[in-house]
């Protein structure tokens, strides 16, 4: 009963929180990022993090990319590839370079200034789709390059990750898991193009309470899976499942339904547990470490997108809109610094101190989102 | 991802079973139930007991009853108290009495022999209501019965469960207790009345994604946790919460979506919880107290709910519906023989013995249901 007083607070807060931020006109997102800070550790001590709200934040998350994936419109994602992966690869490269310079210039060694950049060089892009989804723009010109270059990113974050953790100690074939990931990418091809459809028609004739709904739940989670024992984020497999379903005539059934299950109690959990490792327990003398850090998040994921959208003569607000969904970096920065806690890379005081500044970026990228949407 | 693994097979296993249960002609919830027994540690060990799927099944159990209040006719539940009071009582005082004699014949201590009572005194509503909404029964006649009867035998058997523990080491008021378990039930008559109207009502004028659901689910659960915080079954608080709301005008905008969000994912999860405490090691030797167990448990709430039935002019079919209705035992039980394996009350082979004869009572059930459904 403990755990579901906990999740019922959560809820609450998180309507509480949507409510006020919309009376405010603040995004609906942040305020439901806020709710973690408010009723988490670094305040109120209501919530804690535990075993059960990691699952169901994952299952959240998961579902969110799903939604994304459902909603993205595939022929626009096809014909922006190429600014996506330019969008990408920049938004990879100058936050690497930047952070692992200005770290070694702190005199950080190599390994942790490496560290540092692959931080800040994952996008996390569920806020941003969360961003998109509110002000509807997911099936906009910039909102499919946004999307493509996330996940791009993902998967280019996830290919750097390997590499560092494969040469700093554990001795997993890095050639070996790249061509799995290789025969991973064709097998959502063969997922999206045969089997998703194949599967769909054949329930058609069976008798079920909400078939289409718990079958494309079943899809979403088995790629999700997959793409987590291939070594990359499972949030990569949900979006593909989520495109695959989005490209059949069953997404009218189900995508409303999926909304309905994952905005109602997985995803409102997922915001708020994203906040709930921070604590500010003596973060006030880091202060300016954190701002500098947070400047450095912010601007180094949004001039790359920024021009690279300006390249392929997107108005500036539209540029604006592409460089602002790759600021956001949320879970995905948050497991690569728990990654480096756990293997001890950094310090728990450094620990905190990149807590903050992710969720800091994650929270300011909502703002430069809704500015972006003032045409 | 662990354990969303396990969520998948789960999910993936209980749809599969449910179609070959349909295709046999057995009732869904039987094939739901058995498939703890074959994934889990009895069988295929791909899943295993843990916290999480424990709070899962928690939520299930607690949406199943909050569903059951929302399709409860409130009116024939008033009109039929007498005899659900009546079905009730009986229910409790006949296996009490006949497992205390039972046990005290075998040799027992008094203590172990009036908590073996306790357990099969206890009713589990959950399959019942499970089975009473696969066949469209639950706003029958004999479906408010069952409902009166089974939610008043929960307060009874906890009543008797808090009673015994005090009076078994811990020292609590049971004066006290009843008092603010009265309490209780007044503060649900003043939610059923005046609260929950006014708070759908109170967001009427709100703009807000699925409003209404997530306010269903806010009010289940905090009426769930109350209930718990009062020493009762958290179900009892899901099941008014669904009554007082199935007595507004919005039932209509939350049923449904209460449906898919709790047969989507946490009731098949909750079903398949109740056989995985299952294990068969060694107690082929326990065969027949098992058989002799699992008899005494359907008879003695099957005959005193037929006899009711048949007092108050039902048909045999009718008062085989309301005895049948009874006769499951699942969590209740369950939760009971925990806290006796807990306070070393029984031995652990008496522990899997007893969670063998609950599980087969609960699997015997749906059979004596669909039979009287016959008419």
């Amino acid at each position: 009963m403990h755990i579901i007083i906990q999740i019922t607070i959560i809820l609450l807060a998180s309507v509480l929180a949507t409510l006020i931020s919309k009376r405010i006109g603040i995004p609906a997102v942040v305020g439901q990022l806020l709710v973690g800070i408010i009723i988490g550790p670094a305040m109120l001590g209501l919530v804690h993090q535990n075993q059960v709200l990691h699952v169901l934040s994952e299952i959240g998350v998961i579902l969110l990319m799903f939604l994304a994936g459902l909603e993205a419109n595939f022929d626009l994602l096809k014909k922006y590839l190429k600014p996506s992966l330019l969008v990408a690869i920049t938004g990879v490269i100058v936050p690497m370079a930047l952070f692992y310079f200005l770290t070694r210039l702190f005199g950080f060694q190599i390994n942790t200034a490496i560290f540092y950049g692959l931080v800040f060089a994952a996008t996390s892009i569920s806020i941003t789709v969360e961003v998109l989804q509110e002000y509807n723009r997911v099936k906009t010109d910039t909102g499919a390059i946004i999307l493509g270059a996330a996940v791009a990113d993902d998967v280019l974050a996830v290919l750097l990750l390997s590499v560092f953790i494969a040469t700093n100690g554990s001795s997993s074939n890095i050639g070996l898991q790249i061509i799995i990931q290789l025969l991973f990418f064709v097998f959502l091809f063969i997922c999206m193009k045969y089997l998703v459809p194949a599967l769909f028609k054949l329930i058609e004739k069976v008798h079920f309470f909400e078939k289409y709904t718990i079958l494309a739940i079943l899809i979403c989670f088995s790629l999700s899976i997959l793409a987590d024992k291939v070594g990359m984020s499972s949030i990569i497999g949900s979006f593909f499942a989520g495109l695959a379903i989005g490209q059949t005539s069953f997404v009218d059934k189900v995508e409303h339904k999926i909304s309905l299950l994952s905005y109602t109690f997985f995803i409102p959990i997922f915001f708020a547990s994203i906040a709930l490792p921070l604590k500010f327990d003596g973060m006030m003398s880091h202060l300016h470490t954190i701002l500098i850090f947070t400047a450095l998040a912010v601007l180094s994921k949004l001039i790359p997108g920024y021009f690279v959208g300006r390249g392929f003569n997107f108005s500036k607000l539209e540029s604006l809109t592409i460089g602002g969904g790759m600021v956001s970096r949320g879970e995905m920065a948050l497991i690569i610094v728990q990654v480096g806690l756990a293997a001890k890379i950094i310090s728990s005081t450094t620990y905190s101190e990149l807590v903050i500044v992710v969720i800091l970026s994650t929270i300011i990228a909502p703002f430069i989102l809704k500015y972006s949407f003032k045409d």
